[in-house]
């Protein structure tokens, strides 16, 4: 099977899309794949979805910060999305043929060139962290660019690489390794923005929930709809149906039904595979039945 | 994207593995895939499933009936499972890229190939078929292999191509084109066979139910436990998850619970992706927001 690895760079624009549109066209030329690119005004965001090989992802990736480096300057920038960097987040994600392990070494061998070619600092992340309280992307990005000086002077924020202050228009970026990440929403029959900030609360992790669930409750003022919005960080071990079910039994105990969910973006299959296999009971199932996936393997 | 077909050959084999292999080593110079093949001793019957193009299924196809003609004599073949060819059944499954039309373009072409090649009689059946009582597998095949020569005789059941008469050793073959089968059973907490005959009889479009259902009960001897055994014929239009909650509803009509269910064989993704979307009550999800088929969109 030919190895794959998604990686999902976050960069600090998402109004001007002609600079979108650059960064976009500077990293075409190393052969990855995009899958994916979204802009967020609010946000004054951009999510890239790219896939490839290490070769491919290496020369993409290193292409992309010179194309964004040169085109954004964060002392002019503002946006309601958290960011400390003109690249902010940069993950790479396992999908076939490839290990959390060739991840977390693709993160630190890009890493390193990133630092070393830009003298943009490295903050390394989740599977890829060198200690455990810089695992988490909330954690890194804490005080944001405004306040990143400051923060790089205590020696628990040291970058992983590269110079020991922010690079002066484009911060830092964070960089690492971790699982697909799902973006997850299950909306109530209820406006009451309460209730599913009670549900959130009951399924996160941070506050005793799920190992792998990240959620908060608002309100779709739209359609007067409150919603649990969930990152789902680890799908294997966290499964989409095992969160679906505890919100609605949760729901129920306000009176409150679910009226559907939603996946934002990209899903792997074997989420709604796995998810497909609980709710039908199935017995002895192989992801390898997948008569997709057996033609990737026998390709 | 490439054009796939899938193809699943069901020859009157499943006791000597030399011969079921010199079958599958036969086609494998013309480049198809072989995905899959399961040989059952009781039945007496492989079945193999096949991938590629139609240039290599071609291929592939007639050098399986050279290698099975030569080595499959009716005359002295016995199993639990009807059969009327030495290669019995041939049906051509649009996968990716390739239509049905093109499917049964294929079986047309191959099937006419077949007939002069080899002297055995073609029924082609399903989306290929010539008349309506044709459609149907079980009833062109009833009577089977013993019933064969006498059951030509009535113009009703004049072959498609080839001759008249059945093969002497390898009968006749049904080829045609045809959805994605997904054989699927549901199994009971009762040893009462009667609950499952009935359960089938309430879902299978022969007895009033499901248009795209084929069902019967049976027991799992080793396990006491009544199962409804299902065949899929077109997943998309009557999909896994109706019929599992139908199964449950009927079944607790007679105080019993659903213990689980089983796909046999390969599943096409999207059959298991419907089921998730619905349990899950996913709104606007589109099948595009899978990585994977993104990934061979793109590719």
């Amino acid at each position: 099977m030919p190895r794959l690895i998604e990686c999902v760079p976050n960069i600090s624009e998402g109004r001007r899309k002609d600079v979108v549109d650059a960064v976009v066209a500077a990293l075409r030329p190393s052969g990855v794949r995009v899958l994916d690119v979204q802009s967020d005004k609010d946000h004054n965001r951009s999510v890239l979805t790219l896939a490839g090989d290490e070769t491919s992802l290496e020369a993409g990736v290193l292409a992309l910060f010179e194309a964004a480096v040169a085109r954004i300057d964060l002392r002019s920038h503002s946006g309601e999305h958290p960011r400390m960097g003109a690249v902010d987040v940069v993950p790479f994600v396992p999908i076939e043929g490839a290990t959390m392990k060739d991840c977390v070494a693709l993160a630190r061998h890009v890493g390193a060139q990133v630092a070393e070619r830009f003298r943009v600092p490295i903050f390394l992340y989740e599977e890829a962290a060198t200690a455990p309280h810089r695992r988490n992307l909330e954690d890194i990005r804490r005080g944001e660019f405004e306040g990143l000086g400051a923060k790089m002077q205590d020696p628990l924020w040291r970058p992983d690489m590269g110079p020991e202050a922010p690079h002066p228009s484009a911060g830092a970026t964070v960089m690492g390794a971790r699982m697909p990440l799902i973006a997850y929403n299950i909306n109530l029959n209820t406006p009451d923005v309460e209730v599913a900030k009670r549900i959130a609360k009951a399924i996160r992790f941070s506050s005793g929930g799920y190992r792998f669930v990240k959620a908060m409750g608002l309100l779709l003022e739209e359609r007067k709809v409150a919603q649990v919005s969930i990152n789902m960080t680890d799908f294997k071990r966290t499964p989409l149906h095992r969160v679906f079910e505890t919100v609605r039994a949760e729901a129920a105990r306000y009176g409150v039904s679910v009226i559907g969910s939603e996946i934002v973006g990209l899903v792997p299959a074997e989420a709604l595979i796995d998810a497909a296999d609980h709710f039908l009971r199935l017995e002895r199932f192989d992801p390898t039945q997948v008569l997709e996936r057996r033609l990737r393997e026998e390709g």
